[in-house]
């Protein structure tokens, strides 16, 4: 083994689009904020080699891969076995307690963001109604983009200064996480503070951006410092959390969590659930199942209580509106078989919009990354932009609308409107008249939605009111995304949707029987499986926002070929986010070619494994602790120690557990195996599971670096592995279902003086993406 | 290798409950529909054995595991290598193709189903009816018991004599075949026609099951003939097809075709694709969801369309009604937190009467294969008792109830019915009076459970009533089940659950504003979780079944306590019956004690390992096959050959393909390794996926057997493996997420002479059960 015990060249640098070469050093001192997207992340080389940088939120930080293995060590065995059944039952307790906590604050989270969003939009727009009663349009038009520009400042002040990664929806980076990378800071208490506030100022703000993706963020956030208990710095150390300390259970908990905050986002308990379960989660196992469904009932409980007491008008401004969101419920569903039609044309377009959507999107998010490089300055100033832009758009195109008479079968208070929502908005027209672009545009967006989605009005809107709304949303939806403010996905893709959605039904009008109103609900699904590639978990949660079960097989269809057609054009827009951003995501299914290469081959090209022995010098330890980034080493008994004289794999240590031991000062005299009470008196079970341990902090006298150690107490000695002849398809697979940290390769015999382990894979070696920068070739075949 | 090269002991026998042991060739002899439930499937020794037999449907088969794995073999890496950009569209053309004929077939065959049901059941009901209105009392008891005695004589029949697969639901085998025990004869066109057949004689003889269990069977056996092309005799041996021809792709449509079952039979097309998520499926993944979605959208399109013909009158007596089979969409659903008592009752009651089913089931089809051991005459007549007692109970207990007069309020044609459905029925009652029991209980299973649910009718029963139908069907729910028809749990349960659900809903009359039908409603979702502990699946289920997702958030506190108490008490029904029948199922998680045992010690239990040499002898290889039941076998390359003087692991070899092999005679006069182009004049990749040879048809000739088989090319070179060390929880695991069939143990090192192979695993020596008879201490731990 003494071929390892060299240092090793980290390739972490960041290359230049021009090839030039950046020193190491010089990538580390860069502001961590810049961007590096417009850079390839690999040089092509012939030694496979990772970058731990990625971009978390809007920042780019270093990412590590997360532990969900059981570390079977000597430790962890003893802890096993002496668990008693209360302590069994005290783990169950916490697990379903956390999991209802989880539910509950995250279904008052929500509830309180709804009303500060509907009280503050509401009396915004209760203002500037009461300018335009005056005839005072100037005033109000100074009133509402001035309001708009004071929220998106603070919404994108603390954005850029307080918390980066509260910027963007979040799914992609819980998306990561539940894949197995580790993301920092993006479940801390400052993130979730931000993304609350945030999130309340953009979409008060009226930008063109949904609360949907930041509540799955903020779901998971609170799922992540419940499991913690506390912040990074201010944890309760109490003991019945200390089984919530790893990696596992804290994977399990943001799962509850995101399926809480869809479930808020949407009052869809069902769906919430399934989008995990479809979108979100890589590993599931049918007791989360159970446990995120019992998450979202609570979260449905938690708002149809505040619903109920809301209904009493104790919320202010807050709306009347019952569980269902936009219920459509009230038109009776009548196809026949020639309706066939129109609902493929819907999904086909939904795809080919959908999959031109996230082409597009794509690009403004590298320009965009671009512009957001230069500082916070430019961020904010960018954001600052955008909103004005919305809001000149929102007062301002209204005017170019005629007034409408409303219809004779409307009761007056239903046509027109003047109040903080409502359908046929009186805006400027003379009394008995309503304005078709202020109804879509001068209200919250959740109104919005309800009024294109309304039912039973199949003359309220003209084709040319439709086609500015559904152009100026497509817009919005392109350049408000990448902005520094918390900002989900789904409600832009709703309303550019159901813009399409309903022009389409208007269009077909005399040949349908379907209402003009599911046609723009059929429509923002197809948008929706055109641009994030869901079927099941979108088609509950539309079943569940609009209430109508009869549009259920309808609705099918239109997904499938909405995501059929999408899927043949580009990936869904998450994995286009999860690649832009370099989160090294494993992926399900391997590329064919991947069954033409053996790990051997992989293990090869990459630098020479770092081994330890069972009983290791201190100086060593040091030495490769030092010298190298890896998390993990196997450990060795040299084949002189055996009883057999064959060297003998006895299995994997973690750094964190080597900094562990060194920091503890477990140092031994001489070369010897240790009893297992002599590590007991030192470390317990609860020591091993932190991971926040540096070497730098750690100080070595001169003397100890003589003294040995005995690794075999920390080794987790039942480590997966494969053989060199395996295929890499094969060892994904095993991965990824395994939800493995490092795998090690065996060699196919044991030569005599032979290493027992050829190699160790991490998720980084087995990217499509890093193996075809070393073998171009393989692509091709 | 010399210690592995001997014959083995199987200890295939079943042993008595006395601790007689039997020879294995009178367990053989014995008459495969014997049962063998109420001995232990194991003797305590200190061998791991295995027992290959199980209760498939009601006969006792071998069954054997699947090849889940991908058999990356040379001939499998040429095929995949030559496989053309179009060969791979045929492929995903094919799979769709299939997905989406599987919906179709599915989806006719339930409307055919439903179809004749209805209209002889509907015949029967009318006929009765006419013998009442006539007074003739007793010929009317004779038409009806008559009637339903032929039915169940005809289905009972057919059963027995020509497909004892076909009874009972089918579940639980479709279940253990995902997750990869092959159950012969379960999915056969014989099997498919008699349950078919069987299902309608059952049902519309009123019994207390439902076509529910069946139609998930027949959507499987439909996927499984499509997948093969037809049957096992007469199979398409089309080109396109070949791709299917292999366990992966037959169990992804299994999958589809279960699903689309639970569609057909519940029309709920996303309650479906959960149920077989939930509930059947082993592995899952996001492109199966897809899949299945689409298979269960097609069931949704056929259904919708033949209801849309039967609206006009077009199918005989088949009612009128909509895609929502049981609606209750017509009350308005208001609540109160004080409700919250109701619910959670209705939860507990639901997990322990649940529960108390589940264990007196258990206890009922013990007794049930002990009758049904002595043979198929006694199966027939039990059946037919079973038939004769139902019959007797819902003619004659309707007249213990007194005649109640109509509400005032009800119009004329709504109370009393005397039709084929409706509800209020007049039975033997003067003119607007009804009969509370004949309502419920003279009448198919699905009307009772409509009229049960039926919503606004708070006084239609009294609680006299109630009591009798709950404690009826508790009584009919217990003895029908397991008698040799095709028989479905879930309606069942739903009489029963509605049963108690409604009384508590009589009883809490004032004190609630929840409606009846919905206690109804609630009380079967609770005893569906308390029985077969399911949450997501039913509650979607539950709401495309009702139409009411206003019942939502209370639907889910209700699984949620139901599942919660029933777990505490014993396994899903589901699980009960797998262990009854024997199949080897393994469970999702390792059980805790297997933390405390490595794979060497599980190893050292079992026979030494059979190894095959890289160029092997005939004679040896006949020997083999011969003397073995194994599947698989280790081929090293012994120590002389390699160039390194070490024995090395070259792969695993499977039984159909030695056979194979041996068949096609691929013999060498001399001791070398083959070029590829050799191997690819004789065999292509298409001969090797068949898995129906035997080795008692191979002739293999005194000088051939002197010859030599270089068994390289057909060795599965990646298979997967685990270190001796490593705990049996993480192989489980390993073997489970993987979906493997074996598994090879590696030494931790390799000494000069040692075999690179110490054991191999399957999923028997896996099983909690087997490890424990062997270590029957770790249990204590």
């Amino acid at each position: 083994m003494g071929d390892n015990s060299g240092t090793r060249e980290e390739t972490v640098a960041i290359h230049c689009l021009e090839g030039e070469a950046e020193a190491e050093a010089e990538a580390e001192e860069r502001d961590p904020e810049s961007n590096p997207l417009n850079e390839p992340l690999l040089k092509r080389n012939r030694t496979l080699s990772t970058n731990p940088l990625a971009l978390v939120g809007a920042k780019v930080s270093y990412i590590e891969s997360l532990d969900y293995e059981i570390n079977e060590n000597d430790l962890f065995k003893h802890d096993w076995r002496s668990r008693s059944k209360v302590q069994v039952l005290q783990y169950i307790f916490c697990k379903w307690s956390l999991a209802f906590l989880v539910g509950l604050l995250t279904g008052l989270i929500a509830t309180l963001i709804n009303l500060a969003i509907e009280n503050i939009a509401g009396y915004k727009i209760l203002a500037v109604v009461g300018f335009i009663e005056e005839d005072r349009y100037l005033a109000g038009f100074l009133y509402f983009t001035g309001i708009n520009f004071l929220l998106t400042f603070g919404a994108s002040l603390l954005c850029v200064c307080f918390a980066p990664t509260a910027a963007g929806p979040g799914i992609p980076e819980i998306k990561a996480y539940l894949n197995g990378v580790d993301t920092p800071d993006m479940y801390g208490a400052r993130t979730l503070i931000v993304k609350i506030v945030g999130s309340i100022g953009a979409v008060a703000a009226g930008l063109d951006l949904g609360k949907e993706g930041p509540l799955v963020h903020i779901g998971a956030c609170i799922a992540s410092l419940l499991g913690q208990g506390g912040t990074e710095k201010h944890r309760i150390k109490w003991r019945w959390l200390r089984y919530f300390n790893n990696d596992r259970d804290r994977r399990d908990l943001i799962t509850c969590g995101a399926s809480s905050g869809v479930c808020a986002a949407f009052r869809a308990p069902v769906g919430g659930v399934l989008f995990s379960l479809e979108e979100v989660a890589t590993w599931w196992r049918s007791a989360l199942l159970w446990r995120t469904f019992f998450s979202t009932a609570v979260v449905a409980v938690v708002l149809r209580a505040f619903i109920e007491v809301c209904n009493s008008g104790k919320c202010g401004l807050f709306g009347t509106g019952g569980l269902v969101m936009f219920d459509v419920s009230s038109v009776t569903v009548r196809y026949h078989v020639m309706d066939i039609i129109p609902v493929v044309i819907i999904g086909i377009l939904g795809g080919l919009l959908g999959s031109l959507y996230n082409y597009l999107l794509h690009k403004v998010l590298r320009v965009y990354s671009l512009i957001n490089q230069n500082g916070k300055m430019h961020k904010l100033l960018l954001s600052l932009s955008v909103a004005l832009f919305t809001s000149v758009c929102q007062y301002c195109i209204p005017f170019l609308s005629t007034c409408v008479p409303c219809a004779t079968s409307l009761p007056e208070d239903v046509c027109p409107t003047n109040g903080r929502s409502g359908n046929f908005k009186q805006f400027n027209c003379p009394s008995g008249h309503y304005n078709e672009l202020a109804t879509l545009l001068l209200t919250t967006n959740d109104d919005a939605v309800r009024n294109i989605f309304s039912t039973n009005t199949p003359h309220e809107y003209h084709s040319s009111s439709l086609l500015i709304f559904f152009a100026l949303y497509c817009i919005l939806g392109l350049i408000t995304f990448g902005i520094a403010v918390p900002s989900g996905l789904f409600l832009p893709i709703i309303l550019m949707g159901s813009g399409y959605g309903r022009l389409l039904g208007l269009w077909m009008g005399p040949h349908t029987k379907i209402d003009q109103g599911l046609f723009a609900v059929l429509g923002a699904a197809s948008l929706m499986a055109g641009s994030m590639r869901m079927t099941v978990s979108v088609c509950v949660i539309f079943l569940e926002l609009t209430n109508n079960l009869l549009l259920l097989p309808i609705t099918m269809i239109v997904l499938l070929i909405a995501k059929t057609v999408g899927d043949s054009f580009n990936p869904s827009i998450y994995e286009i986010i999860l690649h832009l951003k370099g989160l090294p995501f494993l992926d399900a299914n391997p590329e064919p070619w991947m069954r033409n290469l053996t790990v051997g081959e992989l293990v090869d090209v990459k630098p020479p494994v770092i081994t330890l022995n069972g009983i290791e010098k201190v100086a060593r330890i040091v030495e490769v602790l030092k010298n190298t980034t890896h998390n993990g080493f196997p450990v060795v008994d040299e084949a002189g120690e055996t009883s057999t004289g064959v060297a003998k794999l006895h299995g994997l240590i973690l750094r964190a557990h080597l900094v562990g031991a060194l920091k503890k000062k477990w140092f031994l005299k001489e070369k010897r195996r240790t009893e297992e009470w002599e590590v007991r008196e030192k470390f317990t079970w609860v020591d091993l599971a932190d991971r926040e341990v540096n070497i730098e902090e750690v100080a070595v006298t001169r003397e100890e670096m003589e003294l040995f150690v005995d690794l075999h107490p920390f080794t987790n000695m039942t480590p997966f592995t494969v053989l060199e002849s395996i295929s890499v398809a094969k060892a994904m697979v095993l991965f990824r279902q395994l939800a493995l940290r490092h795998m090690l390769v065996l060699p196919n015999y044991q030569a005599p003086g032979q290493s027992p382990v050829i190699g160790i894979l991490t998720r980084q070696d087995l990217l499509a993406h890093n193996i075809l920068t070393v073998f171009p070739h393989l692509e091709k075949t």
